[in-house]
């Protein structure tokens, strides 16, 4: 038995088994307790006859007694984990919310995106925005933590570590994002899912009006002056991946190396940051399956073009929440990741 | 034998197949003459032997004598068209050319674009850029015609049917494409357009820097003021469509009405222009083997965005060739192709 | 308005789209009459966006008044076509009907086949099936034509031109088919038909156990001895095409001489056989969106393997629908098609 | 450093990519020496972007000298591994070889199927093939093993595995596979292997001629009496693995429960074999990333039939090629595995 147990509250969807087969690898992290509602009562071998090294466990309902020393993962829809995480953080356990409901400190802009009413917006002060690259010395001593989006995590962090930099944007950031199908949510037998409406197909959906665009804004501009940002995602006739291009306006022409120089610095000190030397390098192939935001940028005249690319269910999503549980338990940063 | 006599010059390729797919139903132009420097000498079915109506030929090299009642589609090589243009323009036939080299007024720009030096630029005062939205007029008398890019069409035609709009735009527009295989170019059997690199894939390329960014700055606004595009292609997992979102800042909050109206007045009397109540309906199945460009739009604060969808073998390439020689011979715009 | 007017009752599907598409490409069929209880009340335009040269038609529901002097093709499912059949053809309408409720003329076959009861067995006397290449006189004069599966289609043609070369096989013949998901059938919104368990993926479906068996046995051996046939489907992640493997065993080593005469005889005088030098040469991309049957052969020892290509779509529905309607109705038999 | 260190010659293919993530993972091996002549001088992480727990290791030329401690994985091709596989067994390394070279113990079999002369012959008396299920005992005394074809796995374990009823078998056994473009074999710059070839495509190669038809003749009868195997593989547009369908014919009706029986107690002591109660059930994404052959049946008269699934680079090559490595060197079987 490891020594840090894990439950994860919807274990049964694509989050959940991603997140499960990472854990499977994790020296120290030992999940005890699984639940879904759609797949209570059946193995985890039954469930996901393609992982390795899978414990002994049968999914549960969700409101099974959990373990007492278990530590939660909720990988539930947002108004589950609106109950759930105040529950559970009140019997003393840490808690890493992956739903959207603890991410936003604006409560109209959170019932705007997310279209219901937030009851539990007091925990709003305790809890972590799960992401390493910024906020690292607060997830190390959190006990709640909320997982980025994964469009947001693909598109805030190239904009952040800009730093200073971000003091000369002038006007709203584009950000034009590709997703695989399981970054697009949806449960896959909505009609838009069939293999008929994805394949050899490609489409934007929630033009302008994505759930992420509030978070993207909230977190891309903390140390700097905020600016607005107009996302757009689009589904990919893939499963798994997202590439962003983020368009960034400056005052005057962009100077490439000083661009270079900084997210050179922040790439050589960040474990899961990859900068190439030009954006075309750039594919899903090299994420797929890794904790890696893959970054390369490029100059024209005022406008500073980056593009990124990550596994929307490892660093958009599992693979993150991973990051921060050791950070959370205090394990090595990369263990089970790198 | 039907009225109007045509070759096409390096029929063997994607262009030129799709070409001929859709002159097998056209009444009035017959297909006399292929030719081919991979193929010749093979037969017009064992080639295609997915297309019907065909007509019965065979595959010439390209220098092999043209019947002289024939006029010219040149589906060639932008080095190859270059000398060939001018060449059977002094036949007095009639020509119209699919490669880039006859379409930008700016000599450097061009040969920045391209990469060579244009010898025949003499023969920019006499063509005429096939664009019918814009300059249909011009095409019922022109006998030399320059074929727009796929992805030029794709971003120039939006922005250009704004009309007098257009002079309230205050920065670059930014347009990022996502184009099936087929338009992406490259001889297929490149390491990069391997099935190992585009299945389960995705990525930029020619990130601002590819050779249709000129083109739709010359184009987009012709009768308004010009503004910077910053362009960049994508390569998608699929054989055919382009998906174009072309981001437009203007100097205050856009008016959607304003915008509507716009747009729907053009479309309304264009045939191949089809405008959607919003632009989560556009994709790349509505378009596919049609002349169509579909758009959509949103509006938020001071962007316009404009999503924009085409095939890039028709509309982009094929479809309007032949949408331009129905003009060129005075025959229905639509014929062959609705 | 064209000579003969057709009516398509289920016109919604893929089936009835492919046919919609192929009739307004012939000269002498009129669609009058199209009909759908998913899309009654849309306009053709609207629903197939990207089909061209339709007729102003709205989709009606099933039970409108069919004009007059409009033929029937039904494209209904199997319960719908057993009663509106004979409704038509008490009508004196020509009916043909692309189920597989007329094709099978052991009642306790079909009953097993296609699980429910058969309520109209007297029109079996009434009915021709249409394979043209075997049954192309009696399809001059029938009424009433039952058109093939598209698995049954890939399977009866190659083994019925064997001609008596028939008498010489000696046991079961396997049949293994591999289709693209417009032709696996289902409603594209079940789960099975995500795209997330399409993509990527491959599996065998009702093995030895597919509602065609029957069918290909009653139609291969017709002039020779009956054999069993062993038919397994796969679905492949694409979108049209089938292709099928035929295992036929012989009693003594095949003579590849004695099979490329018999085939190539036959291929040489039918115009929508293709006979190929190699089976290696056949793939889904020669016969899509063609109404071709391609076929190569191979023998090791005792065993005959065929390997045939078709588009279910096209040849394995909506094409071979066509290829009757000309026979039924004294147009040349190619029209529309080649 | 763990406690056996290996190396892999020709480790920057496919296969090799593929032991290489499967190593990183193994508690008992080490991989201190890689070698390409293609990306000779790179460092592991630059080649394989996307595998995690990598070691620090750099390309090695082929012929580069070898840590005189390491055993050596071949995946080199078959002429490189006739030299190379002697060479190090004479230097006191054990074997392990994943090309097809030491796989046949007919030389003139060998030499038709794989087109080269045979030039090391001697050694087919100190080689032991490669497949646990059948010859686990022999595996854990080798010092040279031949790892088998990926075909052959998914065709011979089905088929030995019914052990005595293997002697009711009346005739050739048609064995139809479908393959995703990974096990396909091939440079995949090759045209054959472009995205255009093979995406919405699907074909038979090698019918009834593949090289690994006489392996499977070989090893799918030991301790029964022998029969032909008639093979014919196919290219599907997936990226990794083998669905397989196994035609068996017998001498009368096969019984169902008397196959159930025989599988079944074989699959519930093989730790890699997965037997379903329907063939239905078996899919690709149930084997993809795993090292399990899957197996399901159903019986016809007088034909049984099985589908087989394996992942053709885990199963089908290197992850069967590490189940032999834990017997060779005495590890728990299903070390780093399951």
């Amino acid at each position: 038995m490891k020594q840090t147990k894990l439950a994860i509250i919807g274990a049964g969807g694509l989050t959940g088994k991603e997140l499960t087969g990472l854990l499977a690898h994790h020296p120290n992290f030992q999940l005890v307790h699984i639940t879904s509602n759609q797949v209570d009562g059946k193995h985890i071998r039954e469930v996901f006859p393609d992982l390795s090294h899978l414990p002994d466990l049968v999914f549960q309902k969700h409101d099974a007694a959990v373990p007492t020393d278990a530590h939660i993962v909720l990988a539930t829809p947002n108004e589950v984990s609106l109950e759930k995480a105040p529950e559970f953080l009140g019997q003393n356990r840490k808690v890493i919310d992956l739903s959207g409901t603890f991410r936003l400190h604006d409560k109209a802009k959170f019932e705007v995106a997310y279209k219901f009413k937030h009851t539990k917006f007091e925990w709003m002060d305790k809890v972590v925005f799960g992401l390493p690259e910024l906020f690292r010395e607060k997830l190390k001593h959190a006990n709640f933590v909320s997982n980025p989006g994964c469009f947001a995590t693909s598109a805030i962090l190239p904009i952040a570590i800009l730093g200073n930099l971000r003091n000369q944007i002038v006007g709203p950031i584009i950000v034009d994002a590709k997703s695989g199908v399981s970054g697009a949510g949806g449960r896959t037998e909505e009609i838009q899912f069939a293999y008929t409406h994805v394949y050899e197909n490609f489409r934007a959906y929630k033009v302008l009006s994505h759930q992420h665009e509030p978070e993207m804004e909230e977190y891309a501009f903390v140390g700097s002056e905020p600016k607005e940002i107009h996302f757009t995602p689009h589904l990919l006739p893939v499963y798994r991946g997202i590439l962003t291009a983020i368009y960034i306006p400056f005052a005057k022409p962009v100077d490439s190396s000083e661009i270079q120089e900084k997210l050179q610095s922040v790439a050589e000190r960040e474990p899961f940051l990859r900068l190439y030397k030009t954006p075309e390098e750039l594919e899903l192939k090299k994420v797929q399956n890794t904790n890696f935001l893959d970054i390369g940028f490029k100059v024209k005249g005022n406008t500073l073009a980056i593009i990124s690319a990550l596994d929307n269910l490892q660093k958009g999503a599992a693979g993150q929440a991973l990051q921060n549980l050791n950070l959370m338990f205090g394990y090595p940063e990369t263990e089970g990741l790198v």
